[in-house]
């Protein structure tokens, strides 16, 4: 086939901590007829990643401390969720009304610092909070190991979520783990005539992969979690996380 | 074909001004035994709609003033290519050595205005920049209604550009223009238990689709910088131009 191709896998069920998301992946291919292919990259949102590590808090366990109810009260959120948030931010970047963004333990710049909890219980019983996984580019290397040892096949994979941005409204799919996979297309060799690399030489292929996949994942990605992407040719360059695509604090005036 | 199909069209030729860029498409996509089908959505780098709508200027017929003179000391650029970036620009947002990001005058955050000196000449007779379109969702609305004029069809046309963010390394694809399209898609009601809006509610179509057209053109938008998605089913949403993705100045604490 020409050009890429990019696939939902369909009937993937709902994670629980200690699931193998990979073997579901492999059997919901199997299931459609499909196997993975040499060169195909496998795009996994960071909401299963999470659960299936058991990234949870129990929102009635939580205890919010005085900082985490003055800022609740700022932001207009729930004191138990805005602890939980702290304890999963090296820093906060920007807080008013409605909005909280910050440095996520992992280095993210995102908001409320990736916790999610947007699957609202009937009980509050059982209402668990998601949190980032602690590390999604070994989430990343894990998966693609479990992938090759089911299937033979080791494919990239990336480990998406859906952030906001300065300057444009709306979120993106970028990606938080990559393995497998170069996420810097670093054109070297490409400077103006003053000798001065081009800012615009250096292209995030993870991110660009997060973002596709993302379009077909939907907002509801409890349903459509996983992506194959096939037919797309990286660059020959080394693989490396995803954590190389953040920008260290010290050379970043946009914090 | 189940799931979201992506090829570039491949052998089109260097725009000049003037050029009819959407029929060089049909004639491209005939020649590989394609055509427009109902749904298809056509992202088009915006350096060739620049160029076909005669968005250039002479590098030698610039004369520096003196702010552009200073500006293109500390940014260490050519005072004539400061010159036209300024002109490109509502604001400067930061200047430093090796970096350059503006509010360019459609009102996107990016480096150098997206003044583009990438295609250097051996004679400086012939060296232009390359501007942004003058309206990019203009280009992207006329772009459409020529395509339906050829085929009877007329696709959502995207135009990309190549943006750096904040936060992130390396750029990605975004949109600067589109019609026949809703950019954002907002996922009204879903509000936290508070009654907020979940900031993360709100995806944008737009910017995703233009970063996974950018994975097949690649860094030298030169060569493939057309590319038809198909097989992606929008939200039921009214069209609007990418401009409504500019978040407005007031409310953006990232600036």
């Amino acid at each position: 086939m020409k050009g890429v191709q990019l696939f939902v896998v369909p009937g993937l069920p709902a994670f629980q901590p200690g699931d193998d998301v990979a073997a579901r992946i492999v059997e919901q291919l199997a299931e459609m007829g499909e196997g993975l292919l040499p060169g195909d990259i496998v795009v996994v949102a960071q909401k299963i990643v999470s659960k299936a590590e058991g990234r949870l808090v129990r929102l009635l366990d939580v205890e919010p401390d005085e900082q985490a109810q003055q800022l609740a009260e700022l932001v207009g959120k729930d004191p138990r969720v805005l602890q939980v948030i702290l304890e999963e931010s090296n820093e906060v970047l920007r807080a008013r009304r409605g909005l909280l963004v910050v440095e996520q333990r992992s280095g993210w710049i995102c908001a409320n610092a990736g916790v999610d909890r947007s699957n609202v219980q009937p009980d509050e019983e059982s209402e668990y909070l998601a949190l980032l996984p602690a590390d999604a580019d070994a989430s990343a290397a894990a998966l693609r190991a479990r992938l090759a040892e089911l299937t033979g096949v080791a494919p990239a994979v990336v480990v998406n979520d859906s952030h906001g941005r300065a300057w444009r409204i709306g979120t993106v799919g970028v990606a938080i783990g990559c393995a497998g996979l170069p996420p810097l297309w670093n054109q070297r060799g490409l400077h103006d005539l003053f000798g001065y690399e081009l800012i615009s030489s250096e292209e995030c292929i993870a991110d660009e992969l997060a973002a596709a996949a993302s379009l077909l994942m939907g907002q509801s990605d409890e349903g459509r979690p996983v992506v194959v992407i096939r037919g797309y040719h990286p660059p020959a360059l080394p693989a490396a996380p995803a954590k190389t695509i953040q920008r260290p604090a010290n050379i970043d005036t946009f914090r």
